[in-house]
């Protein structure tokens, strides 16, 4: 065994989808959390809309609720303002999340992938570019210093273009319902405000 | 003026429904949690039927979306051995909040208004009792140290049998869609977690 690798023993999935306003809340902060709690993250992407279809619904209930999606923009405007982390309300929602999710399915375990995620979410949420083109997913490989066409093609790759749809399918198992979640110890917490008691579970479980 | 009155001069609205689960949680640490930051709560009972009706539902989400619902009482479980509340699932749900909620809105302004209400929400979730009938009812207003029927008899009076449906007009009007809510100088702030961010916005807005 490699010491190197031997990290922190608890381990935490975070379970995420980059259409999901919530789920940037939560990822710009799960990293800094599990950190200073000795625990790993372990990066979960998926797709929320055949979820949202077992349900019964055809889009985001934030818009097939008014009421709803309503709270959750100015939520939202808090949020952000309280964490500090950048807002621009996206000019269409949402934004197909594919091609970033099978990048990040691909290299869940590369050190750099944390940040890929986060600067996905920020493009996402916080500069309204539109992340399900090709090329606003390149400039931002490149921006995590990355090769943006060897990224791409290893993501789209017949070896790789399945996982996406295997973790999509895993969510299903847990038990998920919308974004974002933690699963610690086959425990499923969900939404943004349930980071703290995720990572208090995953030490109270750890054996 | 009387200085027995003054009081606090932030104030938070506390709109509630005595079927909602998680506005047991909130109903049980928003006295306390206020307190602390010196402002008055303002007790607001609504029913929840009526907006729901107005969203397209015909019962409570947790009934209709059974992975919702699922995950719900599970973290109902949580929360309350995170907080030390008692917990025991309700047999029937939700249960009709009409009566308690008639009394709440009559007496809002009385000091017993909150011991009563929090008595309601532990009848509830912590005991399984049945909060819709005269005979729960009466015994958690002896228990609070009311006189049951007077206080039946006022709640249901010519008087004050509108209040709760004014309440729950003006919580259409304030864009309620679930509960419980904090409304602190008009800004809505929904969920048993966004507790300490409402109060946290009573202080920054305050004049």
């Amino acid at each position: 065994m490699n010491p190197g690798h031997l990290e922190y023993r608890r381990m935490l999935e975070f379970w995420f989808e980059f259409a999901s306003p919530y789920s940037y809340i939560a990822a710009m902060r799960i990293q800094q959390l599990c950190d200073g709690a000795a625990v790993r993250v372990a990066w979960k992407p998926f797709m929320l809309g055949p979820i949202f279809e077992m349900q019964g619904w055809g889009d985001s209930h934030f818009n097939l609720n008014p009421l709803r999606g309503g709270y959750m923009w100015r939520d939202l405007e808090r949020l952000t303002a309280k964490f500090g982390f950048p807002w621009k309300k996206p000019s269409a929602f949402p934004r197909s999340s594919a091609l970033a999710s099978k990048i990040a399915c691909t290299f869940d375990e590369e050190p750099w992938c944390g940040d890929f995620i986060r600067r996905v979410f920020v493009a996402n949420f916080g500069e309204d570019r539109d992340i399900s083109t090709p090329e606003v997913v390149s400039e931002i490989l490149s921006g995590a210093g990355r090769d943006p066409q060897a990224a791409i093609d290893a993501a789209t790759s017949a070896e790789n273009r399945g996982l996406l749809r295997a973790n999509t399918e895993r969510a299903i198992q847990l038990g998920i319902f919308g974004a974002p979640n933690c699963v610690v110890n086959g425990e499923l917490f969900w939404g943004e405000e349930a980071l703290e008691d995720a990572i208090a579970w995953s030490k109270t479980s750890a054996t």
